[in-house]
Order: structure tokens, then sequence, then C-alpha cells
């Protein structure tokens, strides 16, 4: 039990009558969050972004027939019979490239050469590619046949008008960007972006940027919830830090100054039942607390409920109960606010344990591990106020409540920090 | 062959004599381009940059001995023998809260009321839990006993001063950035984002944004190229669509009004050899095209070169070659001038095929594919200029050039647009 020595606050014996499953938060929390709506923003900013509504073409792509090839747009009838052995002669009578047609019609025994890309001209029905003809002034020797429309890209062939051509709620990829522009699409609806406000409290801390001063040390939290909601798409504010005092917290939980407003809180520190711990008592008066202690280590003091009808979430001031209480709850409202799919952004993989590890029944465990050789090692230092042991370890595993733990050589699933 | 009815610009037999293979191409690739040197960013927004140097701390994290628990410093000697039966009592002389040490001496007989996180006070050396001790006015009674050093976070627990905290190379995760604000770090060395110049040539483009109006198309690589170059990490710098004259496509590559300059160009079309495809003649003529002619499909027109000392990618402008030759090519460039890993962000899966892949000797393939049902379904309509076909496809399969292809049921390796 890596972290048995060193235990972060605990509060079992306190404040915390019964401690909710981690299963039950998440019903809670799946029930008070719902997607935000959506917001239309121009398509070169489009990109990672989640679509609000299924999109429509109103066009075809391309709008018109194309050349496939390099060639000249012919009657294909016009090259029945020709080889080697037997090359035709056409009349060339113009050029048509990409954007620039040709206006006429191609009559019998005539050609037009054309670029790939380019409108085919009316009358032809085929592209004969220019690998198969002599160039000979204005006029060119056929030395091959083609059939009609070959080498010849239809009107809607790439995007058919009418047609749907990607989904609610995909997660734009760079080519999707690239096809929405191909149909016109100059503004995008996307589902807005959360906006998250970070509430650090502490009198002990400094502002992320300082040298610690003992006894004060720099805020580490604030600098990390900002980044880990930008990862889950959310859009930070965070403000200066709030001191111990329930009226500053009760208001930079509020922030009613803040006139866009936020669409969730987190609250970093005071989420315990101690002597300075405000915020859990200021939600239950003010709003509600329905979820105050979480059965799982890290973060067993978590809590989670409503302020204006706002979610909020209580984070342990713990830097590493704050990462996993974060990515547990915090971090899954945003992902689901966003649009986003609610699961974890990290990549996972098998691998077994080079050393075993042991766990409480009763509770969910977030054990830090680093990978070693391709196999699991359970990091030893792993108290919750030790941050550097989230930066060392490669990713975590989970040991679910009604396990004690694994023996060495079990294959475990690791969730790997680098997403 | 998914591709064989609507084959892309075909030029085997007309201006490149003789193709390089993929993995000459990135070999000439690798040698050219370097990583960027570093910047100084502020910490909120270092998240996802690329740490240039090694970060070592000058501090002790934290910078005093600190409690793990809420309850009453003490000298662990005061405690031997206590418990339910035999309960010992203490004089509690102040208190010690984050921040806000107790500042005098601990004697004997005496203790302070210490909260989680709080400086130790002088001459105790162990916390009492609250959870074993009773209060009474200014006296607690103590009903258990705690051995020398227990429940004490010592100084340097987290981060000892002098001690690596990140390497070199490290793409910061929220983590990294909240243990870089516990040393004190307002500012990181992170390697420079590649300034990437993107020219779109095309005389039948319409900006992004634009309804297409026959025969004109709107341009899709744009948006593309500029979704890719930010995923990749890279700043894209995206012009007017420059149209197919050679001094305008010249001075589109050098961009000399651009005082900042870029550190890599991509060109959109005009890869090929044909009437209008000047980009090829042009950095062969003002720079260095080393490689011009790929041995894959699609994007076998992909060039790239030197022009005033600066890494050159032509993109063929058949959107689905664009971003096919971007991903091969242009995005590793992308990514190792970043200092980030040369592979693919994308995820990878291994899963049997539905249908069988023919693909041709001699080249390398780049197939589109669905997973349906957790098998993979190579996509019928593939053609290169056929984007929609990247947007409907989950990701895709190569296949190497000395495959002729693979049966249904083979087990193959799938990358995940999803990234």
């Amino acid at each position: 039990m890596t972290e048995s020595s060193q235990p972060e606050r605990d509060v079992r014996m306190r404040g915390f009558a019964r401690r909710t499953t981690v299963a039950d938060a998440l019903k809670w929390l799946d029930e008070n969050v719902a997607r935000l709506p959506e917001e239309a923003l121009p398509l070169a900013e489009a990109a990672g972004r989640v679509l609000a509504r299924e999109m429509t073409s109103t066009v075809d792509v391309p709008g018109f027939d194309r050349s496939m090839m390099d060639g000249f747009a012919l009657r294909a009838a016009d090259s029945q019979g020709a080889s080697a052995y037997n090359p035709l002669t056409l009349e060339v009578i113009g050029h048509s490239l990409p954007g620039q047609p040709f206006e006429e019609t191609v009559g019998p025994g005539r050609a037009v050469r054309i670029m790939t890309g380019a409108p085919m001209p009316q009358g032809a029905d085929a592209v004969l590619p220019v690998e198969l003809v002599e160039i000979e002034a204005d006029r060119i020797v056929a030395q091959g046949e083609v059939s009609p429309g070959k080498h010849v890209g239809p009107v809607g062939e790439d995007v058919a008008a009418g047609s749907v051509v990607l989904p609610a709620g995909r997660r734009l990829r760079p080519q999707d960007v690239g096809v929405l522009s191909s149909i016109g699409v100059a503004e995008v609806p996307v589902v807005r972006r959360p906006r998250v406000r970070v509430v650090v409290t502490g009198n002990e801390l400094l502002p992320a940027g300082s040298m610690p001063q003992p006894p004060r040390i720099a805020d580490s939290n604030g600098p990390m919830l900002a980044a880990l909601v930008a990862r889950d798409g959310g859009l930070a504010i965070t403000k200066e830090i709030v001191p111990d005092e329930p009226d500053a917290i009760l208001r930079a939980m509020r922030d009613e100054a803040d006139r866009e407003g936020a669409d969730l809180v987190l609250v970093s520190g005071g989420s315990s039942v101690g002597q300075e711990d405000h915020a859990a008592a200021l939600l239950a008066e003010h709003g509600r607390l329905p979820i105050h202690g979480i059965a799982m280590r890290p973060s067993s003091p978590m809590g989670m409920g409503l302020l204006d009808d706002r979610p909020v979430f209580l984070l342990p001031g713990n830097p590493v109960s704050c990462l996993c209480g974060y990515d547990f709850f915090a971090g899954r409202a945003i992902r689901l606010c966003g649009g986003r799919p609610a699961d974890w952004p990290y990549r996972r993989a098998r691998a077994t344990l080079r050393r075993k590890i042991v766990s409480t029944v009763g509770r969910l465990d977030y054990m830090r591990v680093k990978l070693v050789e391709g196999r699991v090692e359970p990091l030893a230092i792993g108290g919750a106020s030790v941050l550097s042991s989230t930066t060392r370890a490669d990713g975590f595993v989970l040991v679910p409540p009604d396990s004690e733990g694994y023996p060495p050589g079990t294959e475990v699933e690791v969730y790997l920090y680098e997403g």
C-alpha cells in the first residue's frame, strides 16, 4: 500500500459519516451537467471543436463534371479503335484549365486540352490521358481508346447536394474543416466552450510564478487546473488567490462581477471539514452539497454540488488529490458540457505488474505507476501532497473498491498521462 | 484496388523519371530539418509545449517540515504509552496554520494545534491525529501514541533542491506546470513553435468561407493545412490564394515582406509537372529540389527541397493527396522542428480486414478504412480528389511497397484519425 505511511488529511472519523461511492458521485454528476448551447465560429477556428448539429451540404462538390487526368477531352466514340498501330487524329480546338473552362461545345473529331480538375467541356464525355497521345501543333494523334465517362469525375462525386457530410457531436478534424470549406461553410455551429471559474483558496499560497518563501508556498493547483481545463476544452477563468475567509470564498464562488458568468466552478482547497475548510459549509448553506466525501484515495474529501444552479466542484488542496478529483469529476463535467465524450482523454495500455499493488476494500485507489521495460512499477512515494509523484509517473492504475489489489504478474490497464 | 478507377493525375510517364522511395524521402527530411531554438514563455502558456532544457529546482518543496494531518504537533516521547486506558494530558500553547506557523518552541508536555500542510513548530517531532485526542479547553487528552516523524512531511519531500524535476524534450502536462509553479518558475524555456507559411495556389480557388461558384471551387486545402499545422504544434501563416503565375508563386514562397520569416513553407497545388505546375520548376531554379515524385499513392507528385535554406514542401492540390503528403512529410518536419516526437499523432489499433486490400508492388499505399463492428473495411470510393473519403473514414492502413495487399481476415494496424 504505497500511501499508507503518508496519508492525506484523513476525514473518515470526523465529518464524513458516510462516503459516497465513485459510481454514485458520477451518476449525480451526469444528471446535473448538460451540454451547452451552440455558438457560430469562423471556419478557421473550428478545428478541434465539437459540431453542435449535423451538417448537410446545399451544393454538389464538384459543381461540374471534371477531368481526373491531364489529357484531352473528347467524345469517347472518336477514340474507338485507336492504338499505336491505328493512330487517329483529332483537331485541338482549345483548352480547359481549372477555373477557366472551354466555353464552346466539342464536336466530332475535335478535342480540348484539359488539366486535372478542369471542367469537362460540353459535348465531351471522356478524357484521353496525355500519355496516349502524340501532340502535333493544333492536332493530336490518339494512340489509345477510352470509354464514355473515362477519367471524368462526375458532378457531386465528392459531396452530393442534400447529403450529410458530418454528424452532430463530431470533434472536427483537419480534413473535416476542409470538407466544410468545400461546401461553402463560413461559420460552423459548435458547442460553446464551458467557462470554468477556478477559485484557489489558501492563506499559505503565493501566486504562481512566485518563489516559495517559507512558510508560504507557491500555488501549484491554479496553473495545473487551468491547463487541465484547457485540455478538456474549457475556458479557464483564473482569479487572484482567495484567503481562507468565508465571505471572500463565497464571493469568489459566485463572482457576480463577472457578467458573462461561469458554467462551472472549481474550488481548490478547503473541501474537507477542518477548522479553515469553509467552502463545503458555504456550499451547503447557500446552495446544495449532495456529495461530500467519496470512497476513493486520494481525493476522499472531494465535494460537489450546486450554487445558483451552477455545478461546483470542491477539490482538495493537496495537489495529487486535486489532480485526481479533477480527473474523476470536474474534467468529466467540462467534457460533457462541451459535447466531448465523457471518457478520459488518456491513452490506455495493458501491461503486467512488476510488483504487487495493495489496496483497501471499500474504496477506489488511484495508483501512480511507471512503465519500466514495458512492465508496470507502482511508485513507492505516493503521498497526496507529493505532486512530483505525478510527473515522475507515466500514468496510473485504478483498483476498484471490491479489490484488495493485485499480485505481481497481473495484467492491468494503465492510463497514460501523455494523452 | 480501391483507387484504380479514379487515378489522381498520373505522372509516371511524364516528368518523374524515377520516384524516390518514402524511406529515402524521410531520410532527406530528417537530415534537413532541425529543432528550433528555445524561447521563454510565461508559465500559464506553457502546457502542451516542449521543454527545451532539463529543469532543476533551486529550492526544496516544501521548504519546511509540514504536518500531513490535522492534529497536534508535540514531542513524540510525550505520547509514549498513551491509550484509551491510559490517557495523557498535554497543554495546548497555540496553533499552526498553513502560512501562519507557531513561532515559539514546543517544550515537554506541550502541544500545538496544527492543520494539514502547516509548518511544524520548533521542538515538535510528530503529529498526533485529531482522531486520537479529546479536546478540553486549553488541554488535550492523548488516547494514542505516535513515534518520532509520524505524520510529518520533511523538507524537500516533494522536490529536493538541486534535483531534476523534468527532462528536456518533455511535452508539458498539466501536473508538470503545477510542479514548475511549486519550485518558483515564472518563465519556462520551451522550443519555439515553428512558423509555417501556407501557400495555396490555383486560379480555380475561391477563399475558404466562399460558396463554390462553378467553375470555381472553394479552397479546402488552406483551412485543412492550417488545422494540421496547429495540431502538430506549428503556427500557420496563411495568406491570400496565389494565382498560377510563376512570379506570384515565387514571391509567396519567399514572402520577403514577412519580417519575422517562416521556418517552413508548404505549397498546395502545382507539385506536378503539368502546364500550370510552376512551383516545382521555381524551387529547382531558385533553390534545391532533391525530392520530386515519391513511390506512394496518393501523393506521388509530392516534392520537397530548400529555398533560401528553408525547407519547402510541395503538396499536390488534390485534397486527399495534400492530406497524405502533409502527414507523411510536412507534419513530421513541423513536429521535429518543434521538438515533438517524429511519429504520427494518430492512435493505433490492430484489427482484422473484412475485405481484401489490393496494392501495387513498388509503392506505399495509404488506404482509407472504416471500422465496422470492430473490423476493418476499406472504403470503396477513394479517389485522391474525394476529400469526403477521409471524413467518412475512421483512419487509414498503410500497405508497404513490397506488398501486393492483404486477404480478408489479415490483422492490420489502423491509424485512427481521431488523435
